[in-house]
């Protein structure tokens, strides 16, 4: 950690600044002849010492204070340098071959799911989404059919084989969903559900978590450390589109967010086009550019008539287009050494 | 709501979306003569028909759907023209005073969090404010004293009279936390915690909304929305800030939310400008920037030693700053007849 | 055009819009019966009264105007349905092979521009990039060699056969640059120098346009149309990269720009990764992705030596990263029956 | 400066650096024992050596260069520690009294220019705005009347006795628009246009520079060093919002940047709550906030009748809506104990 005084901090404040290092049971090491005075402080900054940013930058004087270490730990490269590879129900995710996880956003009944995961099944969908507690903006949409979709979603599995991805909103469905899924999602808007991100860490379950709309990159690692840190470490990370100043798009994709996340954590990267673009014009486009990037994988809307979809009709597929977008990401991937 | 058909859209197509209209009970009006098939949709589409823009978004050969009327309704200007003024314990927002509520981020002591409560009181606070259940960032941050941070702060208002407002972060601490709380928090990472917002829907004890750091204007209304729909009125709109590529502050005051605000429903507006700025420094300038734009009130974090708070230090004031920010603010808010 | 009135807009208010539509010769239709007054206005709107919209707005009443048609004309799909081939000097930008622009930021000497240049040829670069007047944050940084900058660069395209891009800052610098440049590159920070574009506009040479840090894809085509409609058809368009909230790098790439661009417009549509993320580590991700989505090519940094680098190093490429990325490049190419 | 490596630097990437600090002529210094190898740089890093990060990050094993010292320095509040006044032919910008620059976007014709300058004079405008020369999204737009226009401004000025501030839009215009204008402005879409930041620095003329739409605050005071390092030290900021998600309204005022750039610079700071909201209804209440926040001024769009106007009209006051506001701010302006 480096603490960098205002240029007309005053010498006490310097000394105050001091004092407290040492208090704490750490090192200060004044650099000496910078345009400013700049503070070393001497000791392991590990995560469990965030609150020393701002405790230090609470000192009259203190301009800055600059972590430089990341205040991940657990999901970091650096704790753990190799690939995770993360077993969701047989599936594995984060190896060699790239995970293509698709169905429609809301589980609308029994007939529909089970149809649509035998047509991406066949295609080459290695798991099946669907939405049985549905998080939407308007409390007048539909909300999703509860416990009554997990258990078509089971049907489901049983049926193809497919293990399911589904979306837990709340601390008290964990333990319902936790029966029922093979990996628990945790959508957009949770992301920073702190009690909801600690019980999914309490439980042996993957968990898919998709990244808020205006949270940064090392926030939604932090989410991940929260997860991991209960105990939890088999953690898909989701990036989903951005909010940004460009309304073409629902969302602005972050393809960026695939290669520095491969820099900085061990945890395997999915990328959901569907929600990232929200418009099925723009799916096969971004989701060939998230494999080519690097991705461990893509999530896809599919729905057999998106004009009749409860939800999220506009950015789904056909199962036609499914198919055919299937054969063009299995080209993608293997330019790039991978499998789907 | 008025459909826009694609240019290049086929006569089945349009055919297809009139269909549709008719067979829910609506009629189809289709404009002559302009560049692109445009259907007018006849029939009122309330807040309940929600679904219907995506609906019809979903339909081949559609390029775009305008609801023309916003989504929220028991939240809007039109169904409630005058002002909402919410009684919180008796203290009154939305009326001609305008409200500070003023104390720690965090609760820290009993010894704290009354000492501080007596002095914000002195200089002129009209609620409490203080955390015993803490988002934060980093799990292994200080996450609050849970109900012993409640005892406290029951302790501090019966000692001075004032209010408190505190912050509750799941479902299954709702009851625990209106027991309590005079208003309780949602802050700004649970803004689309739809369980959550269901669950306050359902108390009756005043919300404090936060904007969420990545959400629209209207995506703050529909939370509200949703509050309201399950039966409780008294929610108390708050900007903090949002997420924009500015890094000068740790957040962006969206300050033209207010009038817009304003102008949309006729819930009070409060603004925070503790969270919106992230530092002391710039607090006052926003502060009274806020009261000069038409807020109800502020949120201001005033702490006895900043540098010792155990949360949210670089962004609280010092009793006495408050007490001087105080003065300012009372000549602001005449300037705009109101009173502090 | 459509015309929204606000929910309590008087009679008279309606009237008098109704009026002014008829006085500038084009058709009033009212819908009846939806929430609010829509009027929808017959006759061509096209790209020529681009101001319509900010004059029916300033109604009172008025509370807003859709021009469901976009305003831009010659750069559109619409217009010209097939995708444009632009010819610079023999190589086709926009055709089944995707173009590969490499270079360093700075023309820094003739040794070091002819050096590169046969270095980037070798490995399958088609164009030369390498700025001579270069705009800098920093009044202090390194602004370039100027005119004997440009004289380097012809120099090197004597030697190689590889046509340059280079970029035009002023309207005094056209005709000079368009001497020597066969490409000449309008740079972010310039997008809506309109001075500048149409300049160009006038000039026979084709146009490298880059996005503007905080323009919308819609910004972007209209300042093409501004070239265009000056009589120069031959526009290049280039994201690299927009401002937002994340700032792990240095802008983020919109890659659904793509896609978005390939629907909208017949002009091709490049991508720079370099400055879009900022740092070497990330191009050859983003580079692959670009490709993946339906870019006609990519810009890449390239210099021999990054660490003594007049400006940009830290996004520069070494010869031997560029050449292991080209093969990359091209199976990703070929993924998606493109050549490079 | 200080220079932090990457975790797994190897001690020769280390070394490099240390002798490149020393190479040119500063002296490295290690910082022992932290989690990463830290090296500052010690000797004065002023805003002539602006090119070191870069090149410093461009060395193998350098994860980030974080210069710790602004990059501006005529600019910087540190240079100059009072509150810069600048005279704009009579009228002092910074000091006790508020400006109110007032007008319409465009000049249409002498007689509206001379009327709409006595009715904001009459009711206590300070400066007239007016544009002449007018940078317009479109190519099809009213684009102004040029050198017409300056001479109706003029015009006006005779008459009225107020000073005139318009746009520059070219470094061509530059000689021509200083013949006329009391104050050029510079406009949001060249804030970085540096060839004419450096036009401008060279006439004795003062200069309003607004920010860029997706500009950060440091990058506006880059460009005001660039002005004001030619030789123009009368450099007057504007904020006129930034580009954000939320599209509520045209733009997001800034208002954190007033007190932020009151701490950076001694430079006068006015804000444009018309461009800022793109609404006239938003106008009053962010134009208050503006003062309230300690603004130097505000820049407001005030035409006869805003339906007729050749640009703009929706953000335009009417003359008896200005003259009210007036009132308004008067009596906030009084309330932080400045005069309008």
């Amino acid at each position: 950690m480096i603490i960098i005084m205002q240029t007309q901090a005053a010498p006490d404040q310097v000394q105050a600044v001091e004092d407290e290092i040492i208090r704490i049971g750490m090192k200060p090491f004044m650099n000496p002849g910078v345009e400013r005075k700049v503070i070393a402080v001497l000791g392991a900054i590990d995560a469990k010492k965030a609150d020393l940013v701002e405790h230090f930058y609470s000192f009259p004087g203190v301009e800055r204070v600059d972590l430089i270490s990341h205040l991940w730990k657990l999901a970091s490269r650096e704790y753990h340098p190799q690939d995770s590879v993360i077993d969701a129900s047989g599936v594995l995710v984060g190896g060699v071959q790239a995970v293509v996880v698709a169905g429609p956003c809301s589980v609308e009944s029994e007939a529909q799911i089970i149809d649509i995961a035998f047509k991406v099944k066949e295609s080459g969908a290695t798991m099946l989404r669907g939405g049985a507690f549905k998080p939407r903006t308007s409390p007048y949409a539909f909300q999703g059919l509860g416990e009554e979709g997990l258990k078509m979603l089971a049907k489901a599995r049983e049926e193809t084989g497919l293990p399911i991805v589904t979306e837990v909103m709340d601390t008290t469905d964990v333990d319902l969903i936790a029966e029922y899924a093979d990996v628990m999602q945790i959508g957009t808007r949770n992301m920073q559900n702190y009690s909801l991100l600690k019980k999914v860490g309490s439980i042996r379950k993957p968990v898919l978590l998709k990244r808020g709309l205006g949270c940064k990159i090392r926030d939604l690692l932090m989410s991940a450390e929260y997860i991991i840190s209960e105990g939890n470490q088999d953690v898909i990370l989701c990036e989903r589109g951005i909010t940004t100043f460009e309304d073409a798009t629902r969302n602005t994709t972050d393809i960026n967010a695939i290669p520095v996340l491969k820099l900085w954590t061990h945890l395997p990267i999915m990328l959901d086009p569907s929600h990232a673009t929200g418009d099925w014009r723009y799916v096969g486009s971004v989701a060939k550019a998230a494999i080519a990037a690097g991705a461990d994988g893509v999530l896809l809307e599919v729905h057999q008539d998106p004009r009749h979809a409860l939800s999220d009709g506009p950015q789904s597929l056909r199962p036609e287009q499914f198919t055919e977008l299937m054969g063009q990401l299995r080209r993608v991937a293997e330019a790039v050494d991978r499998t789907i």
